[in-house]
């Protein structure tokens, strides 16, 4: 495990109103995805943007493996969770029909913001493409995350040896 | 014109709260779309299911055009009018590229509902599909389409000679 | 999927070129979605035409389930099934965060198409809306499905009382 | 667009094959969009990945009205150009019914790749959100862009002062 992952469970835990137990991930999350026809394009190959989607699918998930549906934040209207900032890498083309196997990191974790990377593989665990998507708070009282999101998200930050 | 939208003119008439000028259009109302990369799939045709978002799209222009852009009505939130069937028939396929008109008509206005339809034209003319959306008023008290709505959407009434 | 029976329907036989086992199956083709947040829109409910999206992907299960993958289909170019028809009703909205399961059912099977039944059902097994889409065989040279096709399409016919 | 001045760029001269009327168009490429309701999310803003399917459809429309439509470039099959790396930086949320237009420049042309800025703009003129995607040639024989894209695109080249 790093330094830095570990320096910034310190930060957490001295900014939690209660006592949050952390245990750092040693696997990334993982989603599973199947290229599906309307995902192609008439070249044959995954359009570029359905990326984000598998992308903003798996990180959906991600959120609801740590107890914070997205669903639940939006109806409620108290922690909105905007993108400000999204990129990709595309390395091999991902066909109809393709298993691909995303895995979900966190890449950073700040007072009012977080970085998720995702990485997308293939059968045969070739990195297909990389993504980044970096969301910001949106609150009116509190001018930071709500702690146990922000403890939840950073059980799930990646080594720094393991960038996506 | 038909006698049916003769009918449906007095109904509408003998409804209304305010006077309305009606006047029956001649002509569909008309939107024009390219079939976009991300349109197709590998298949190398339109994926049928854009067809509807193509559909809905002709069908916000011309609530705009009518002075019910659907934006303000979901905004303000008293007169939503979901979706409560669609179905469409594809007869030749759209390929990447091609330049698509999409006549829009009025087919039906109830008291609480009304239907969109819509027919695709290639650039000769030829029909290439063709779709149907039927809409139903969600709202608290007066259990029927506002007046005004009403009367906009009868002057886009089809003549009962040219269904799409 | 079940054991099912081994009842042979008569028009199946009079259509097969050779001999095909067909166990009808007792319970429907089952499919698994959430509602996710794209596939929402600012009235807070799914995007009626998203509904065609995912009853697409439960198709292309279907047909894999089936030993017919749609992926193959199309790359090896001989059978091609493009739909003729598409159509849906809503009946409860689906929002943001729902776990719906979607029933599919072969509807009917004839020589060059065939009808695919989908039913989506809510959590407390509510119907929330059913779809349907039909197929036809684009091809050469024997016009007519692929036995091997049609005999497995016929395993998922669906009993005449349960139509979706 | 603009008259544009007649520079010729030295790097662009360098590798073309051909004499090529280049002419430095001064204003960007436009592109007009309004945000559809199947834009948007149940947070009732655009959701962040259609971004890229706009920006896509502005590319569209600059390679067509550079004599370059995608669709004949993917139908011959000579000249493939996908992403290898797409980016956005969202500023202010977009809305249904938003009238958004969008600025596209070249903003860099090299040998076998180049990149694509957008500047998606709203109704004061404000930055509401910019991209950027990067293109890559992918074909046989002669290993660079054709000349005449090459100098096509140059000519839509942005000035080092205005980058999106």
């Amino acid at each position: 495990m790093a330094v830095g992952s570990k320096i910034r469970r310190r930060d957490i835990l001295a900014g939690t109103l209660f006592e949050v137990q952390i245990s750092m991930s040693e696997k990334p999350f993982e989603y599973a995805i199947s290229i599906r026809l309307h995902d192609t394009d008439a070249a044959g190959r995954l359009f570029f943007a359905h990326l984000f989607r598998h992308a903003h699918d798996a990180y959906e998930a991600l959120m609801s493996s740590l107890g914070f549906p997205l669903a639940a934040l939006i109806r409620e209207g108290e922690t909105l969770l905007p993108l400000t900032h999204a990129q990709a890498d595309y390395r091999r083309p991902m066909l109809h029909g393709d298993r691909v196997r995303v895995e979900v990191r966190v890449m950073e974790v700040r007072r009012r913001s977080f970085a998720i990377g995702y990485r997308f593989l293939g059968e045969q665990g070739e990195t297909l493409a990389s993504a980044r998507t970096v969301h910001v708070l949106i609150n009116n009282d509190p001018a930071a995350l709500p702690p146990a999101l922000h403890a939840a998200l950073s059980t799930q930050l990646a080594d720094d040896s393991m960038p996506p």
